[in-house]
């Protein structure tokens, strides 16, 4: 019996990381977590619940209420709150790359971390992640050097070690595209954009990798008509 | 200006760490941080509250709402929601002290995570824990090693990284009784038990360490009429 924790946002990448663990890596059993902490694009969380109920894999999809993010963040991100509009990509100047103003402090770590205490309460040795190579332009908390220091942290559990799987983590985002389709998701049912309107902007960052992602692989975007 | 974050539970260790930091370490600007995340012996966030109110140099006190822990934990620790009781010491075995009951699945990851969004949303740099060497004996994320390899993960922030101190961790709970009366911390206005009560139960692990830590400092424990 194979379990785990996996990470579902709803988007591009954590959607095709579901469908994979079930139907190529033959997980049996999924916990399935998702984070409402009043993002802008908060869609991507009916998008993370129409492909839980699909798949008899996963046992329990739980939403977890993180609304004192905006508490502790207070204007910090332009992904939380009124304070900060998400940027076009093409204002974010080079000397931003290395951290836009996209970047939640710390988010992925405080995610991780619930993810683990998550794992560690319905025995899962193993959390399921979508970070992907491309995410590492701009996020010091993407990269497989931060991984491995999550893991390490973990590993001194004294009973219950949870580790951190990242297995797209080396792969560009049109080879997750490729893995998506192969493994059967319906990319209609994912959400990218960052703002939060009724079609994708087109224009924010996430919306601009998602078209790259799709002309690297060949495919057609569905949500873009 | 000395500006930092503090974690508050209301219990003796960080009640004299918040007085330790103004009154001896001279910080200036306190960010106090309080969790609420459904735990029986929430009286000590009426206590955080108090000592927070007291002291000018404290800025702000957010106590964040964890209820989700609930949703996460269910019934992995005797802490946290209905279903499994708070034990006595005398009733925790040996083969147990690694890791007894009250442990809470990876809590101490998650809270560190949530203050390091916190500080470095409040451009704080530093992040002080009350973590305590006794606690060791338990719990794996009380260690040294724990609060190394949290830093480590941490150090990887490309603009504002945050580092936890944890000023008591190699000394003993008399020392810190010893500290914070030294500080001016009203103990009367600190909670320990693990259990509900009105009143400390001074059965439960936490009231038997409170009660030899005010025994080995010389001092009388106001709470114990």
């Amino acid at each position: 019996m194979k379990k785990c924790v996996i990470l579902v946002s709803g988007g591009m990448d954590s959607v095709s990381l579901l469908h994979y663990a079930v139907n190529s890596l033959k997980v049996d059993e999924v916990y399935a977590l998702s984070f409402d902490y009043g993002q802008k694009h908060s869609r991507e969380l009916k998008e993370a619940k129409w492909n839980c109920d699909k798949l008899p894999q996963v046992k329990e999809h739980r939403v977890l209420d993180l609304h004192f993010m905006k508490e502790i963040l207070q204007g910090s991100s332009s992904l939380v709150g009124d304070v900060i509009d998400v940027p076009d990509l093409e204002n974010i100047s080079d000397a931003d790359l290395d951290q836009p103003i996209t970047y939640v402090p710390n988010r992925n770590m405080m995610l991780l971390s619930l993810a683990a205490s998550y794992a560690e309460s319905r025995d899962c040795r193993q959390i399921f992640y979508g970070a992907q190579a491309q995410d590492e332009y701009g996020y010091w908390d993407c990269t497989v050097d931060f991984l491995d220091k999550m893991n390490q942290v973990m590993s001194l559990n004294r009973r219950k070690g949870v580790e951190i799987l990242a297995p797209f983590v080396n792969k560009s985002k049109g080879e997750v595209v490729d893995i998506g389709f192969e493994n059967g998701v319906d990319f209609a049912k994912t959400w990218t954009c960052y703002r939060g309107g009724e079609k994708p902007c087109k224009t924010c960052p996430s919306c601009v990798e998602r078209e790259l992602a799709f002309q690297k692989a060949g495919k057609l975007d569905p949500l873009i008509k």
